[in-house]
């Protein structure tokens, strides 16, 4: 344990140490970099990180992150509320509007199930998922969690859930990425995507 | 530029952004972190930051930062006030403590002369240490700045600025690192480290 010369400096390596991905050297470096920065700068950061997580919004359809009681996404009557997306979280639909390629509804489960972590299907969106669905009009639901151990988990839990109920349960398809070279693709995603082929037609009437 | 769905996000993230080496999707890895802390938790890092920021001292002597107006190395009687080690911050007061070989105490310069970052030599806190130094009484300076062409550079400046007065100038030993094999080491190191190769004895009696 290394031994600070002021007890503020050490609180707040101790703080930002918390941080995901950041250790004590980092923090430290981190700390002293607020030092030489304007007074007024450190407090707005301070305070934009109180508020943030004082005034933060979930949407109350599909529990993104929003300002507003609905996000811009659920709020929007262009978009089609017949399809509703399964992601981790935020980020996972940033990444998903960026490709410009979806035109349905999200649903943000807050995390998958981990059971390493503690994190069980209660701690997860859920029930307002099985609400949406239920109350009709949707008619296909994708899952779209990463393709870990617990993303499948996660998947064959809600497949469990959503099977009896009259939609279509798709996930994203697998495969080799584009731009990816066959001899450095791995075997699991190689093989898998020999036994899941596709007819070719669909892909040139893609693009 | 990505699109957050939400204001306060943003702002965090752009916080967030600005500390060193944290780059936009970090940057929002953190903000998700933070969003699943507790309030008070939250509040209390970022009342560290700002406490931080606003409340830090530094030691009226050698630049360090310190709670009181004078640190506990300067404070010390124990310590050798003859000799004065210098710095580039606090991270190499900390790093050469733990080494427990120093007995002398400290002069923080905050920085190094880096004309590509616009930091000159009336940035550094270099008239306090030729105070210290012509307020008699020190009799050696050891500089231990980094191994760099700013650090090369600092320290010629401070050799100009400190010949002239009634002392003895060192520096820092150079050589190859304990427990590096020759064939890893870069040619420069491992020239000068011939060129000035020292006496045995010294090396065996200090063990």
């Amino acid at each position: 344990m290394q031994s600070y010369p002021s007890k503020l400096l050490e609180q707040a390596v101790n703080e930002l140490a918390k941080l995901p991905g950041i250790g004590r050297k980092t923090a430290l470096r981190m700390a002293l970099h607020l030092l030489k920065c304007p007074p007024a700068e450190v407090e707005a950061m301070g305070h934009s990180l109180i508020k943030l997580r004082n005034e933060i919004n979930y949407c109350r359809e599909c529990r993104n992150i929003s300002d507003q009681e609905l996000c811009g996404i659920c709020a929007n009557p262009k978009r089609d509320h017949g399809i509703i997306c399964i992601v981790e979280d935020i980020r996972d639909v940033m990444a998903v509007e960026n490709t410009g390629q979806y035109t349905g509804v999200y649903h943000v489960l807050g995390g998958i199930i981990s059971p390493i972590e503690g994190i069980g299907p209660r701690d997860l969106h859920i029930d307002s998922l099985l609400t949406r669905v239920e109350n009709g009009k949707v008619h296909e639901v994708i899952l779209a969690l990463p393709t870990t151990i617990e993303g499948d988990t996660t998947n064959f839990f809600l497949y469990r859930k959503l099977a009896d109920l009259n939609i279509t349960l798709t996930t994203i398809a697998r495969g080799i990425s584009i731009g990816d070279e066959l001899e450095h693709t791995d075997e699991v995603t190689l093989g898998r995507s020999i036994l899941n082929r596709m007819p070719y037609e669909s892909v040139i009437t893609r693009k």
